[in-house]
């Protein structure tokens, strides 16, 4: 009996019942299905937890299907309702020190869509991502019921079995060997990246995990100048200083990084007694959407033993076209680490971020390992105990929406969301040239980041216009 | 007509419609209301991506019923159906390169709840979180459908707004003066220690941020031996090396930190030169569930003149008992920063982690900034430009599910989860005290923590028995 009570108990902890005074009428009616008299009775609890399930999504679905039906009308309904914080407070009314019901709760999802950007709207060209899939998006709602942490296998099987799966098929894509995959899902792009960094560092600098930097280290790395600010972020966090990581110049056109100068820098810093450890490059910057030249690069890395990164946190999604593959991406199977955002570009709801690596045996875990015992385990499924291969304990299953879009997609899906994309970047660049006395380009794309310039009327018919004007 | 086809073409970007051949009926078959002729009519691609939806939610509502209901029957439902790598890479089929049905998929999201663990079934007690709240999973699924990124106001208004009024109800709790409260929420708990810490360490040695640590720095921070291990990996990745971390010994019985055995390592450092800057203690160890006494350790922190942060991840949540708040957290209201997590004791969906900040005008943006103009500019709302002050660039909506959990529970259903928790705690050990001979306390628990023996048979009856064996 003892046993009985304290579960009984257990569970009262973490669901305070006697807090959901809201929807008796619905607890005193529940179906007849819910306690067949042949099965054991469903615990009040959860016949109250099903209550608030049901009427959530009872009011809730005609207000998400009108939301799909609004963003689907995008020339009479608008991406967004701007207001101020104000507005939005007012709106959104207070936490109180009683529950509110159901309705209440409903009136604020729907202010939260009424007030939020519209990132599925066709409209929306704000950032780097876009709206996601209906697929991803119960996937996420499943993963919200199942609410588990990611950190061991036994707590997340089949979160844990579909992000190694993942992290295959991802390395696969940009050509590494599968014996030699390896990688997390991450909370952000930003964390891919500094991981990546850490990584190098615990293979050049070992010491620095137990010991930190010393006088002697002299650690130095490298970067593309249009790359995104997470990569000084990393060195700003790992302790060697954003000023230790060089800003290696770009061809003024395209934007990618001029590998000539990389080996300059590489030498200038050598001849300082710096030692250079990283060198992070782009598939996909941020604003001109340039692709470095992986082979050239990864030669010069190899010649001076560092290590190679790619930061494809937003052009990454482009390797899923052939065509594109083997033009943007040449040489990234050469790379020592690749990030990737399937949040960007493949429609995955956020957060959806990958580090993978190449030929690295357990770096990741070498360089975050915690040998918290009271976790961590060798068992014939430690492999999939992922959390000691990253900087988080808990952590989110971002597994399953993933999966769940690519087997909705197909890897078929994902090569036509690449090669559509192209060929409406192309498309766009064409409609842009047409007009030349109203566009002008900056530059020729690499891939879909279209840099062009509007031509103000006064600058028209003759008139001389600089890039300062 | 330009714009017009533009936006078109970049629509079909984004959801390539194309890809969509598993649905033909719906589509045709498109309620009349979905294109009423006195509106605009909807775009195919959200008829298509409508109906994903409708079916997703038609075949798996019934499908979490269920679960709901299983978990509501848990002594002939088991928790968890336990299954190894290869069964479940068996049963989820692999990614192909077609994509799948609707029907394909929804196996998928079966065969995930089937052998997931079932976090919320009332026998789950193996770390140190539960099942979630319907009113917390409907929020995941909004936030997954706005799928925008909190990183400035202007792509994120709603989530914003919670975010920040989440930040100040929490710091309040904790007694801290509205005026003086900052803070983000973070991606787990782990994140929110390392922002500690890399916060104390840009107001100790602002320098490191550009220069990287130098040789004279001889940094130290200061931990209970009892602590996460996510404080040793912060000092790890902050390049201040794990080393550099003085474990504090803690009492034998309580694992509470020794206030005078800090004292006494803070003057050990200083006399050896070193410099310390930052002291973690606890509210709620993760083993024994130790409070650590918060006004002493306060009193010597501000004496040596460092950053005294509290890890409140675990047991934060019985800050909302009324009376836990006087006895436990007394003293909480002098530290200079405080990480709790919701999705632990809170029942909020994972991930839902919080770094609070007292007095610190400006600390996490001074830590992280990042000067990207691209995103961050100086408006009336800047302040609501949350992604400058965290190591994210990107970032999920984690506020709307705190907010909703909020607004639904009421702060008093907060209080009535840590007063039950508690009191469920007593119970638990009443009953184990009334067991002599099955049964001894390691120690009295001062929270939930309860932390006993099970005395196997052999060493029953007088027999003698040791912690060892």
């Amino acid at each position: 009996m003892l046993l009985r009570k304290i579960n009984n108990q257990y569970l009262r902890i973490c669901k305070s019942p006697q807090l959901r005074p809201f929807h008796s009428a619905r607890v005193m009616n529940a179906p007849s299905s819910v306690n067949d008299l042949t099965k054991e009775p469903v615990r009040k609890e959860f016949v109250d937890m099903l209550s608030d399930f049901d009427q959530l999504m009872d009011k809730m679905i005609p207000v998400i299907r009108e939301y799909y039906l609004d963003c689907g009308r995008p020339k009479t309904v608008k991406m967004n309702e701007f207001a101020l914080p104000d507005q939005i407070l007012k709106e959104i009314g207070e936490i109180k020190e009683s529950g509110q019901s159901i309705d209440q709760c409903v009136d604020t999802l729907k202010t939260s869509l009424k007030y939020s950007l519209k990132t599925m709207h066709p409209f929306f060209m704000d950032k780097l991502y876009a709206g996601s899939e209906p697929i991803g998006q119960v996937a996420e709602l499943v993963t919200a019921i199942l609410n588990t942490h990611v950190h061991v296998y036994h707590v997340a099987p089949v979160f844990s079995v579909m992000e190694v799966e993942c992290v295959k098929i991802f390395g696969k894509e940009f050509g590494f060997k599968e014996e030699h995959i390896d990688g997390t899902l991450n909370p952000g792009g930003s964390m891919s990246n500094m991981m990546a960094l850490l990584a190098a560092r615990q293979e050049h600098f070992p010491h620095v995990r137990n010991e930190g930097w010393k006088a002697e280290d002299k650690p130095v790395a490298f970067t593309s100048v249009q790359s995104h600010y997470s990569v000084a972020r990393g060195a700003m966090v790992a302790g060697m200083g954003i000023n230790n990581l060089v800003n290696v110049p770009c061809d003024r056109m395209t934007g990618v990084m001029i590998p000539e100068k990389l080996e300059e820098a590489l030498k200038a810093e050598i001849e300082k007694g710096n030692k250079p450890f990283f060198v992070n490059t782009l598939a996909g910057s941020t604003v001109m959407g340039g692709f470095d030249d992986q082979n050239a690069i990864s030669a010069i890395c190899k010649k001076y033993g560092v290590w190679h990164h790619i930061d494809a946190c937003w052009g990454g999604y482009l390797v899923f076209s052939n065509k594109l593959k083997t033009t943007l991406f040449a040489g990234a199977e050469k790379a020592d680490s690749i990030s990737i955002n399937p949040h960007k570009g493949l429609s995955v709801p956020t957060q959806c971020s990958l580090l993978l690596t190449n030929n690295k045996k357990d770096a990741l875990r070498k360089s975050n390992h915690s040998g918290a015992e009271y976790l961590f385990h060798e068992t014939e499924y430690s492999k999939y105990d992922i959390g000691d291969k990253t900087l988080s304990c808990g952590r989110r299953g971002d597994g399953l929406k993933l999966w769940m879009c690519m087997q909705r997609n197909g890897l078929e899906g994902f090569r036509a969301k690449a090669d559509d994309a192209m060929e409406k970047s192309v498309y766009i660049t064409n409609q842009i040239k047409k007009q030349p006395e109203k566009f002008t380009m900056v530059n020729e794309p690499q891939a879909t980041n279209i840099c062009f310039w509007y031509i103000p009327k006064a600058f028209r018919n003759g008139a001389e216009y600089t890039d300062s004007q």
